[in-house]
């Protein structure tokens, strides 16, 4: 991804980017059912990076494990590399933590971009205070040990009902996270840029009190028009 | 509805008129699992005025079918009468968007007095500034083609599991939505703004210390006594 | 309970506790998917004093079933011990209410620690300006009448998935709530004291950009070391 | 129970009964999401004797509690009585079993009428060839430790969302299980009788190619002469 | 649907037509979480005629709703034309009957081919011996007006997750029941044919014990050439 | 697994097995919700060879893809070991297939043991009839490409809630399937074959008419003595 798209990813809603990847074929790609922990921050935007969970077997987690310099969880915690988003595939089941307070800090500190899981996150309240975005299901006070054993580092996961692929581009705003394959980042940053300035117009003159039919889409010629002199207005 | 009933329906919670309506056998108009995205406002309070999607099947939705001009959706949302609540039938299926942030504003220009599915919205963090009441599961930036295709408008459907009638009274407040049908409108607003007087009553008194056995339900002579007292006192 | 045991306890998280569970073989002590409807207080801490809802049939429960002072939910609010949690078994359905804002105001005025139910309350929004920590899994507005029979105080329960047994030990925070069993709660206590001190130097380390391996846990001497200079620092 | 109404129960539909109760406003007693192991054996009918379970805490479940003799699940085995229904609350959860091959072959044994949960039995294929009738959700073969302590005998419970005093009359075909509240076992079982009658009329003459409309229910005069008919007939 | 593709289609699979379908980008015209009641029947074909359900509220569906000749359910038993199949929207809730024995009974004399909805069957016993295909999600003892309220005729609806227009062709099997878009159902029903025959001679071929790489799909030549013979030899 | 192992694991259920592993503190092994399609035939008994589907993305999940020999649905049929069990995570979503009639018969031919999803399978009604054992939650007959993309084989999964390791030893009965970790096989298999015996004697006492306190467990000397001496007349 190159920082111009990463500029625009900031600037535009997971709504658009929706539409534009529908348009596209992709009708899959938004996390089902997570929501921001601390939805007043920018959008959340990087190259995903995985962590697979399977689920916990007894005797394999003790809580002891973490003494192992290399459980995958604390090395994906290490490895991430900043400006990415760690995804998580808790298999959507939030009856224990994903991580907690601490390991969210580590990565914050480390410059991650994010944090997403289709589980939860233990001290959630803590998470709720930091500056990077964190998405989950829903608050979840046990230990990932009591359901979940860190497996793989940067594979191919499902989250939330998606496919995530190491290095596809996640964006998360208030409203959720959407998973925007690789190849297609760059043209579709593009496109919802300009989706954007159109709603943003649409928006203005729907609140002036103009009627939708004719003006989204802008099947009317007029509509056309005031939104080519509103773009030249606002120079956008 | 008259206005005198509209305006005391301003005033009484869902909760109330729940126990109104199942003291005259309806058990099951309260909207389940719906939830407000601005739940500050003042109650929402109008007829319903009703919108049916079924399941889209992919060739009948691409992006183009909101060229036509006679798009359901877009026309509900161009006649759905001033001050009556939007109310729609999305199968409780929140994994696309029921509406967007366009829509609802547009509605809200109209003078429409509030929207409500059972399924979720997009853009709702722009919904949630409005000061029009909109109610929804979750959010969901999907857009609505994904899923859902509007068929019908204003006819009767279900919406978390409530049977909604064109005309029947929708009111929403911060807990949620009840459907009161048409003709108990009245008789039962006039009897919530009574319930709620003596629940005012019954919360003061319980605030000061006083025990609920006797005083709710006013089994004892003196709650009643007390309650006359507080409505002379109070004006109520 | 001894005194020393609920004030350790208000300063520690659930997450913390449930960890300390967990190394005692107890891997499902939180109560799954309950919140707080007014996350912004101290913890709640109190044993429970439980109360079981069955099925309601219809003709054992009309609105009438309040006048008598014998109802087992009037008595549960009047009879719940000061400084207790109520907790409440209603079967993880929320389709109805398990209690409303009349009557969680009294157990608040009658001194009582806090209240969770694995259903929902009705005048949630009221609930959610006391000063009394309350839990449940959403606001639900029908009577409790409507699916919920009041019958036992005090027995043990099911509330969320984990067992409660009179005089539990009850935490809640704004993560959500876990159960101490009785027997436990000293020894646990003081251990979620030890172990929240090294979280929090933890976290002012991970903060100041320090990895966690090694640290978290502290398998390197030098984090053993430092920790033991923070706790001198800081008088922990 | 008088043997008069057991003998007309095991004659008639829960479809049947299920409209007899509706009639009687009693809109909620079958049993939702059970069916039958063995499904081709005559109606089970008889009183409901109980079982509760609550969720199992590891410490007080260990393989060894079955040692004693008072544990309730083996004493409620024992002390069902001949004839009667025991009905267990597993709260709808089958992730463990509610009882197993050898408990059921006992309760067989000693004389019970049947055996329902809203969870899972472990042995199903043996008890699928058991000569009593046995009801749950799906078959389950972990013990019931893993999940369930048994914790009281013959008190109200729920079982798949249906309120369950001792004592109702438990009716098991091979479509479910329904309650019926005891007061109501006579004139319900009688009229039920009644109602098959009819039933088995509408469906010969459906068979023979006559329409509903006028038939079911008999609006048309004819429908009725007709019937009067061939309940001559049939000496019924 | 003409005669001929009728006949194709009665011998072809479910599973066949999925992917038929999916190659022309149908992805979700397989009704979801249905099952036959009567599992050893032909395969049901014919056009969709639908019901539409509401939820049912109380003081609308009394039990004497029947009386009324023109009650949709009655008008449409008698009206689903023969050879047709009759879908019914029950919102995926099988907690009270879509139908009953009696009404189904009627269907199969009057030449129906078949019955389909995502809700429950009541009398189901009798149903699973009729020879007319019936397919439910479970069976449901309670009167359809206990939850359902019949309200359109052949209108669009949505069954299982599935759009279904009327006219649409239904097809099911042992497995369940798919939708077939009526301009589609010639050519799908040719092509489902041919891949029938291919399908059958891979499925020989393994049993013989040939690998499945090269063979299915025939990516070496060997395979078509043999396939070829194949239907030459059989004369298909 | 020695073939001594294999042969004892034919004999016993796995509601033993789960018993056995729950002595040994592993309470999750059984994989939920999934059953045979095939129950009539003896036990299933493998080590686990598995294979991990994640959510398919449109654009790479063409009906094309089959044509690349290398496609992992395809080589996992063709390199599953003989005598293994094939377990396929598909993320318990049985929206569509985890594989069909023609792959499973080629299994069945190159003497896989068996077959798990926690999906569906297509074509079900052919793998019914086939005599190697097949366990799903439901049938599905959309093509797995819908929302399966077949990605690794054999690595570490999770199927149907429970941790399944390659190499772990699967067996399936009619109630369906326990994962045995694969240290523990041998003793857990021998100990099954120790409890059968008992439960055997068990429940042939019980068919006797003799209760099961004192007998089960045999607390009571008198049932110890008569263990050994049934043990002695039948030779286990």
């Amino acid at each position: 991804m190159n920082p111009d798209t990463r500029a625009k990813l900031m600037t535009v809603s997971t709504a658009t980017l929706c539409t534009a990847l529908f348009k596209r074929g992709l009708r899959n790609q938004f996390i089902q059912d997570v929501r921001p922990l601390n939805p007043g921050l920018p959008n959340m935007v990087g190259p995903a990076y995985t962590m697979r969970y399977i689920p916990a077997r007894e005797d394999l987690n003790p809580i002891g494990v973490f003494l192992d310099p290399k459980h995958p969880q604390r090395v994906g915690v290490e490895e991430c590399p900043e400006g990415a988003v760690m995804v998580i595939d808790s298999r959507k089941d939030a009856r224990a933590a994903s991580a907690g307070g601490i390991l969210v800090a580590r990565l914050m500190q480390r410059g991650v971009a994010g944090i997403v899981t289709d589980g939860g996150f233990r001290d959630s309240p803590d998470i709720a205070r930091y500056t990077m975005p964190a998405y989950h299901t829903r608050p979840s006070a046990p230990t990932n040990l009591t359901l979940h054993q860190a497996l793989d580092l940067n594979v191919p996961i499902g989250c939330g009902d998606v496919a995530v692929w190491p290095g596809d581009i996640v964006v998360g705003d208030a409203e959720g996270v959407i998973v925007v394959p690789a190849h297609l980042a760059d043209e579709v940053a593009a496109e919802a840029v300009e989706m954007t300035a159109f709603e943003d117009f649409v928006q203005e003159e729907v609140m002036k009190g103009r009627p939708i039919i004719g003006l989204y889409p802008p099947t009317l010629e007029q509509s056309r028009i005031d939104f080519a002199a509103w773009r030249v207005a606002k120079g956008r």
